[in-house]
């Protein structure tokens, strides 16, 4: 496939050209949500939902009939630190897992009415041990959000990007340290699952990755601390605003990809929403960066998109309600 | 239709006889979740949801196919005390507006693949004004309690049930007022929307009710300050209980009036959650009551079973992925 772009410059370039909601739509459908059958806001959240899609989509009236869950998976050679649960080999397992459809995110794709493409990105070469010099070169990272990029269906009406990759709650956490500041601690978590000395493990490598390739811009950080499925995802991300394909943000890596948009562009994540705060410890802290309020609360920390499949079946009913919905005048009832 | 039972005394007695869940199918499904490919816990929330309705529905691996959604409506002799935002004749109202498909309730039904029943009961003769009387004699509200009762499909595979009736938030906080003490303000919330004096006004009107007809068992209180929906509803879930069918509860009347069967019998509703916290104030204090975590926080407050048809969704994601997933061992993925 072809590349979209073939440096991070030219990547910022698109994040900065990237279109904003159709404001007509958005004033339409406020002044729609305000004459259906039911009090004032008495849908709560459905109607905010409701009408940032309608402006996304450029429709008074939207339909959310195609939704595209797309999982990218990558391995990480900082696992060779021992940071994870569960060994490196289990990447490429999953995936197999994704193809045979007997993973979660299978299942939630299908009770969401949505395609799941899984895209495997050089598991068989992961990116560089962090702690000893950048996780992707320019030439890596750029394939990376290319193939990210390429992923999106054009013709989708909503995005739910995911992610699979031994190790990558410490590229993620890596990440917002970087981004946020603050000491490694306040940004790793237990993960798929280690223990107690495990966490002092992974906030060691976190330290050390953040001391030696923090200092750059967000897409710098990206590529010396990500991985190929968190770059892929922020590319997938960035794609779908340039179509105006609305996004529901999974748990921690993907929210860790997403902001580094978000402090690249201010804005670029207008076309985001957060479908669920996760159990991973950090989540709740990135989110509140980004200043997006999860959909659902869930207690989830599986990751493969997951959590933002759950979320879409929400959208949906939030949308249906609001195109479906008669007004006062054509039910003829009494309008408080 | 025929009279399932002519006494309150007989509907206790039916609540008492209800089954339980199907302890083998529990244990079956909680072995099943331990092996699927997953982190332990990961899924969170959906994996103890889909427990649950596996052991009600006595099967390890169940599926969700035929939800059921019921929508009562009553009138209210309150009105006359002016507690509500919406004339009374906006319940018939709303009863035609479900009939042509164009209420929130159709939208939310559709997107659940839920059917959709609507139950007008006796419209045109209201409760009495409970300030001034009992709401109902024995006769009517035994009438309404079978109308909910026979109104469950045997064949339905989860209950939803929801009530339209102006005037209802009055009842359910009178009966909340009853049944768990505190003072009136405790339990009066803005409805559809009544103004700070119309709150005076409305704390008022469940003070006099509940001193004058308070004092009884949890199903004379039912009697004296529900409506006919709320009667209705806790028919319904009686129903359910009797099927094994799996219910979730919708907002503060709802579960105002399943909190009567819970005080009636305790464990009555162990085959209910909680399908959302609703804005409407004093939701959260009766689901503590109940001991109900609701699976969705959106700030709805709309009736209608409309909180409890979103909530449908996540629990059929929950299930899916419980029966759907392979496990470690059928996927060849490393177990951590």
């Amino acid at each position: 496939m072809s590349a979209e772009f073939s440096t991070l410059s030219a990547f910022r370039d698109l994040l900065e050209a990237a279109p904003g909601a159709d404001q007509t739509a958005l004033g339409e459908a406020e002044a729609r949500n305000g004459q259906l059958t039911k009090p004032p806001g008495a849908l709560g959240r459905l109607e905010d939902m409701a009408i940032w899609y309608a402006g996304w989509r450029g429709t008074a009236r939207p339909e959310i009939t195609a939704p595209q869950v797309i999982v990218f998976a990558g391995n990480h050679g900082v696992t060779a630190q021992g940071i994870s649960a569960f060994p490196a080999e289990v990447t490429e397992q999953m995936v197999l897992n994704f193809q045979h459809g007997g993973a979660a995110i299978n299942q939630l794709s299908r009770a969401a009415g949505a395609t799941l493409d899984v895209i495997a990105l050089s598991l068989e070469t992961p990116t560089a041990d962090f702690t000893q010099g950048p996780a992707m070169q320019e030439d890596e990272v750029v394939a990376a959000l290319n193939a990210g990029w390429n992923a999106v269906n054009p013709d989708a009406d909503l995005l739910v990007v995911g992610e699979m990759g031994i190790g990558n709650t410490t590229s993620a956490a890596a990440i917002a340290h970087a981004l946020y500041g603050g000491v490694a601690e306040d940004w790793v978590g237990r993960g798929t699952g280690v223990d107690d000395a495990g966490m002092v493990n992974k906030a060691r490598v976190v330290r050390e990755g953040v001391a030696a390739h923090g200092a750059g811009d967000a897409l710098d950080i990206l590529r010396c601390l990500g991985g190929r499925e968190l770059a892929a995802m922020a590319g997938a991300i960035a794609r779908a605003r340039n179509l105006r394909i609305p996004v529901i943000l999974d748990g921690f890596i993907c929210s860790a990809a997403a902001a580094t948009l978000a402090e690249t562009v201010p804005g670029a994540l207008d076309h985001v929403i957060a479908g669920h705060a996760s159990a991973e410890a950090a989540h709740g802290a990135v989110l509140a960066k980004l200043g997006k309020e999860p959909v659902l609360r869930l207690n989830m920390r599986l990751g493969e998109a997951s959590g933002a499949a759950v979320a879409i079946n929400v959208l949906k009913s939030a949308v249906a309600c609001h195109s479906g919905m008669a007004t006062f005048a054509e039910a003829g009832v009494s309008d408080g």
